[in-house]
């Protein structure tokens, strides 16, 4: 620590990024995807940005916005972006939330809430998940301050409904409600619509998942337009040129080809209920997520162990050092080969025993 | 304004970015490069970084911060990269500056600073620049809080010697000072070695200028260990993952490429003493400069006119409508097709009559 660090950062927890080994690893511990993103995103690199590099890219990312805006049905007016959906979280937080003020979220969910409310000394709650991983929206309903949620929730994977959500924004319209719906796409309705009819809702979206494009750092959120105006007014006081010109046109580029994320969403889908169909033969619990990623347990082998096991094999998946939820593990939806390696490394771990008698 | 924006941001002073006006343009306001970057940038967009787009970038940046090291000197724990140098200034501010926190600028120096300092209500000082533009180094050798100066100052164009800085630096420990060197390149000293030497130094660079890739978002900065270990402490915590596989990739590349950087500068510097020249001979005083811009002004034609007068002809410079500097009139130095285009101009608007009779 510095001599000139500020002492407001005494309680700072170190977040820590997933494991990034050097070699070659089959990884499948940070919910990316291995599919390329939309080949117009390949034209935007190969084409024009080169020889304008020189020029400043647009501070207000009109373009991005604009195609964002376009997907949803909103005017551009409505939408954030930032250089992943962290940057956006983190300019709503510096827009809107100071030391002291009350936020809640679940005891198990995406670690960045937790950092976020530490390093900047906000008083938050977390209310601990149902047994069965569930949210219990009363929680959220009842409490007397704001709300952040990840829908579906990381790295359970499960989803609450939007009806369900429409109960914590409405009971109360002085209360901010953020939802991170970074993992919406594979198979869950979004909230954005609601924003429409509530001012204190605020929706963050990633092109990391859907999108294939986690390394282009492009994130979003959709709010009613004078919440977007105060964060676009705090961006300008902190990082005017936040966005390169590349991450605009590129993303501007993937945003409009919807068939084509429609189309790798799909997929993911596939391989995943396929593997997690595999993995109940192999006696596994298998949570019925909604996202790119499977959580998984098994009965008579430890997580630990089998991370190890996987690690040993070259495949990285994540283990959480976590009460309640250390005796799972977070498997990344690969592709259908890959997935399938990693299938017979499971079945080389656990032993063909445990396909169940129906088989 | 939102109902749950901060009333903290009661100061904030609204930034506006230079005028970026559609359609055709010689656009001179923004101190941007018509060059385009290092051709090991072109190799870097066509190949590796389409496929792999799903997976995350490096949240530490290794390969940026070890090229640039490397350039310097230095290992790259003395390196902190940004998207841009606003976000590593930004960084640093965050890091080092809570409100009511003393700091030191000059009335007429690039914007932001004080946009940064209203916005967080800093206790900021500006010390006026001399009547010829130049800095009263005294001022923040004596002035008992920490100091921000850009070296050399923008939009004057003049710097101040290394052996000026090192006196603010010495005199007191305790005071950090911040060099923004995004100009040094085109004829000055650096003052990066001085960090060896003094804990309490940190120095600002940018990819913007003397690399040409603004559009790109690479800044930098070189300080001690623990300094950059805090800044990176509170990037983790705001957003790990801030910059992009391109910009990384990219901006090692063309760190790197010393040769192709070098020989740009000497072309602008060689563009810009011809530019000077000229423009001395239509009877314009010209400032000194040691960037890539020139300020100058003209004893007969207010810079309003000027600038007015070009703008008809589709040529955008940038005007500073402030006490001291409003009949200045700073210009970015494009090619030199161009700035034959914007000679003709100035002579059409000025007369060939200013020519010096010594010509």
């Amino acid at each position: 620590m510095s001599y000139f660090l500020l002492d407001d950062y005494a309680n700072m927890e170190p977040y820590l990024p997933g494991e990034q080994p050097e070699g070659k690893w089959i990884k499948l511990n940070a919910n990316e995807s291995a599919l390329p993103p939309s080949p117009a995103v390949l034209k935007i690199l190969n084409e024009a940005e080169y020889e304008g590099m020189g020029f400043y890219s647009d501070p207000h990312c009109h373009k991005l916005r604009q195609a964002i805006g376009e997907v949803y049905g909103f005017d551009e007016k409505n939408v954030f972006v930032g250089n992943g959906a962290d940057e956006v979280l983190a300019f709503c937080m510096m827009s809107f939330f100071r030391k002291g003020m009350k936020i809640a979220f679940p005891d198990i969910t995406y670690d960045f809430y937790r950092t976020y409310a530490t390093t900047y000394n906000l008083d938050f709650t977390q209310f601990p998940l149902n047994d069965d991983f569930t949210i219990n929206v009363d929680d959220y309903v009842d409490y007397d301050g704001d709300v952040i949620l990840a829908n579906p929730n990381n790295p359970t994977g499960i989803a609450i409904s939007v009806s369900e959500i429409e109960r914590i924004v409405k009971k109360n319209p002085e209360r901010m409600v953020i939802i991170d719906e970074a993992y919406v796409d594979y198979g869950n309705e979004s909230c954005i619509p609601l924003v429409r009819k509530y001012d204190n809702l605020l929706v963050v979206q990633t092109f990391s998942k859907s999108r294939n494009m986690a390394g282009a750092r492009i994130g979003f959120a959709i709010a009613n337009e004078d919440m977007i105006t105060d964060m676009n007014k705090i961006k300008f006081a902190f990082n005017p040129f936040n966005m390169s010109s590349l991450a605009i046109e590129a993303g501007a580029a993937a945003a409009r080809d919807v068939d084509y994320w429609q189309k790798c969403i799909h997929q993911v889908c596939d391989v995943r209920d396929a593997f997690e169909k595999d993995l109940k033969k192999l006696g596994f619990d298998v949570i019925n997520t909604t996202t790119n990623f499977t959580f998984i347990t098994h009965p008579h082998f430890s997580a630990t162990y089998l991370f190890k096991e996987l690690k040993k094999r070259h495949i990285l998946v994540r283990h959480y050092d976590t009460p309640r939820i250390n005796n799972y593990l977070r498997i990344t939806i690969g592709s259908f080969d890959v997935m399938l390696k990693v299938l017979y490394a499971i079945k080389e771990i656990v032993g063909e025993g445990y396909e169940s008698p129906d088989q």
